[in-house]
């Protein structure tokens, strides 16, 4: 790679730190990138650092010593969450979604590439300080959430089927009785989709008595692996009896009525977890 | 936003741009955004240019004019798609993949947000002079992929089902003779999930003989859309007929083997294709 002037490094830094989050890069590896000192490098992440941090884009973390280096961890600033939030729950109460038997149509708001994007960043920031080994979801409306989240951690995601295939290999499968229906159902996870001991991130995009993520939970457990969060896009209104009570939310349906066609949504609880991550 | 010097603008400039691939940036938003002259954003986006092109990262059009500015076109070089085919093929001959029936596991692949965005970036480039509004795929092993193209391409994603869901709405389904088992299946969209007369990139994880590919331009030709391309990641080897002969593949599977526990893998027509463009 040939020489780079100042200007130069800063743009192209800025591309391989946001292509690279949540990974430790050593000053040495963009001091060869650049063919430039290492204090001319450490001059040039003070800069990126402070616009990154100015700008609400995310943290530039420091590791001192010799296997130092920076390292880019997407955050979000509350304001920036906040409009968020509400452009969602503007979307959501489109009565155009409301389908009969009082159920909403998604598929637009999970079909855009750039809206998973902006929401799995939100999902990254709150989850920012905790050691996350893989994101998990079930098939197949989570899965946008889930790679978009996964992206900006820079983890795997595991993909939680309800039917087997035969290019899955061997499965660990569990019954699971969704809270709602209270039907039994199966899922099953691919055994090497997952590590032993793995912590994971589960996401959905709904829930609504919480029984695929209790599912989830459990199929967890057939992996040794630890639960460190569960993130829903949207929950539902009106639960007699939650399944899980530890979850991030970004919107909450507070009504639907389908005779009348409304949908109500407010704020889930993602802004009130966004600031105590903030203030940290 | 407060007043950046130079520095601080080609930062939040790569950072903006990068953001929204594809899209017309103008002159007048950059220059109310860091309130500063039209003139001197000129001049950084001349260098954010350079280095984008210099380093691979994508092509910055500049558009004349009053209704004017600039649209980022993430672009791949062949080195760099080289050596992602090439890496990706290794991952493919890994013979630990290998399942009874000759079937492939392919979930740590699939499962990978960043090696997802490093193809969806490939296919990205090789379509990006093409006019194209959607992306199309079939549930589920298609959606990571098809998500990270239509996130470079800034295009919603359209999720065929081989199901009917409640949540759908109404869906147009059609029956399509899957090529290698020579069944009849039936695969279905719902009728909000892409516009009429869009033009549709189809993606896939995996091209046998192509069967689930014509189902979905059949599938097409109900929304009255235009097929613009397909991509697949992966071809098979040894088919006797295709039902689809143009397709862009990274990679083709030369032969894979059980019994020897032998799988060998050679590029697909992608680097021809991406050299093909990179010369207009």
């Amino acid at each position: 790679m040939k020489k780079l002037k100042r200007s130069g490094r800063l743009v192209d830094m800025t591309y391989y730190l946001l292509q690279h989050p949540h990974q430790l890069v050593s000053l040495s590896y963009f001091s060869e990138r650049y063919q430039s000192a290492k204090s001319s490098i450490s001059e040039d992440l003070t800069i990126v650092k402070e616009i990154f941090e100015s700008q609400g884009i995310g943290s530039l973390l420091t590791i001192a010593g010799a296997s130092g280096g920076v390292k880019y961890v997407p955050m979000v600033e509350e304001e920036e969450g906040k409009l968020l939030v509400e452009k969602l729950n503007q979307k959501l109460e489109d009565k155009e979604r409301l389908l009969p038997g009082g159920y909403l149509y998604m598929m637009d708001i999970l079909g855009s590439p750039r809206l998973m994007n902006e929401i799995g960043r939100l999902f990254a920031a709150v989850f920012s300080d905790q050691k996350i080994d893989a994101v998990m979801t079930v098939a197949m409306k989570g899965i946008p959430l889930a790679y978009a989240i996964g992206s900006y951690l820079d983890v795997p995601v595991s993909i939680v089927r309800r039917d087997h295939r035969v290019t899955e290999g061997s499965m660990v499968s569990i019954n699971y009785v969704s809270g709602s229906a209270k039907r039994i159902q199966t899922m099953s996870l691919a055994r090497r989709s997952l590590e032993e001991g793995a912590n994971v991130l589960i996401v959905d995009d709904f829930m609504k008595a919480g029984g695929t993520a209790r599912g989830m939970m459990d199929l967890l457990k057939e992996f040794n692996a630890n639960v460190v969060g569960i993130g829903v896009l949207v929950e539902a209104e009106d639960v007699e009896e939650r399944l899980v009570d530890d979850y991030v939310s970004i919107a909450r349906l507070e009504e639907v009525n389908e005779r009348q066609k409304l949908v109500n949504a407010v704020p889930g609880n993602f802004l009130k977890k966004l600031k105590e991550v903030n203030q940290k």
